[in-house]
């Protein structure tokens, strides 16, 4: 079996995390950057990943997140937040920072930057919500493999008041919504939800082939 | 910088397809694995992913595409379905499917069961087909990421009427609606894109860390 499937094999939504195992600087800022490169439509990148070390805010992150213990036991606590608008505004700064990346002008990219701003005028202010929110969930399976690859235990979790934590980590101000957290570590051995088999839809089920 | 680094870096969204290079059928096996075993919100699994290798079909869903080449060029077109609904059934069976995997009573489930039944009558039926897209997109992310680390290319598509594409592939008899597709294959030398120099925020506008 490859190394990948060895690794999704092996991973699962860890519910008790071993308190005093820290994921290192190292291994964090490699899961950080997997997710920073996550792939997204038209690379719009509608996100921001926020790592919440100070332990008070994990405390009332917990409180409005059914009071789940790996909210605060986990080594760290990473909430995924997505854009609540992609304004004009927004794809002009992503033009430009396409021009100086690429070293061309931002003339050139008159047709892409038209483009974004059709789609999104196609989108009503709630579907645009959802459509960051799907993209968002692209740097969650991306952070989920690569912590599972790196033999780091995640925790991912929906289980929770948007609104709260959006109050708790100031969010509005910054036209960001949390839209999933994931503790990340390392399992304790009191755990017992790690040695259930993994329950999986048949190949046949989840698969087709189209001849 | 680590393999996975490198794979991330190495890929993009591919837009022109090598017509003549085949991915293996245990590489494209391997990337289905993947995603079967894709992570989800209660272990849910709400997709079906469904290999389109007939020609014609191809040539179908590249109508309601946007005529995007990639669609019949690439290696493989992969459609990524996600569920329109969980209905009480579907969770029943997913329940037995627990039971029998785990090797225990239907009843220890009970509590597991009743929460996923709370968890669907607290959506509508709107909110539960974009819940389960959401889903789907960690699959789409384990992919892209998959694809990446094996040096296989992917060019991600939301741009496609999923209507015309439902209807092309009969998927609403399944209740499923098709979600984003994927070609994967090999980049062709013509690609000019795969020269451009890939567009993200800057670590300190993609992360925070909250101390």
């Amino acid at each position: 079996m490859s190394e990948i499937l060895k690794a999704l094999n092996w991973r699962y939504a860890t519910q008790v995390f071993d308190q005093n195992k820290k994921v290192s600087e190292n291994d964090l800022n490699e899961l950080l950057e997997t997710m920073r490169l996550s792939p997204s439509s038209f690379g719009l990148q509608p996100w921001k990943f926020i790592v919440v070390e100070n332990k008070e805010l994990r405390k009332e992150i917990r409180e409005v997140a059914f009071n789940q213990p790996k909210v605060t036991d986990a080594s760290h606590l990473i909430v995924l937040c997505s854009k609540t608008d992609i304004t004009e505004e927004y794809i002009k700064q992503y033009i430009k920072d396409t021009a100086e990346t690429r070293n061309i002008s931002i003339d050139s990219l008159k047709g892409f930057e038209d483009m974004m701003i059709n789609f999104r005028k196609l989108h009503n202010n709630e579907s645009i919500k959802d459509w960051a929110k799907k993209q968002t969930y692209i740097a969650l399976g991306i952070l989920l493999q690569t912590a599972a690859i790196k033999g780091i235990d995640a925790g991912p979790m929906e289980g929770f008041d948007p609104n709260g934590v959006d109050e708790i980590l100031n969010l509005k101000k910054e036209d960001l919504t949390s839209t999933v957290l994931c503790a990340i570590g390392y399992r304790s051995k009191e755990d017992k939800t790690s040695n259930y088999k993994k329950v999986r839809h048949s190949i046949s089920k989840a698969i087709e082939t189209r001849k």
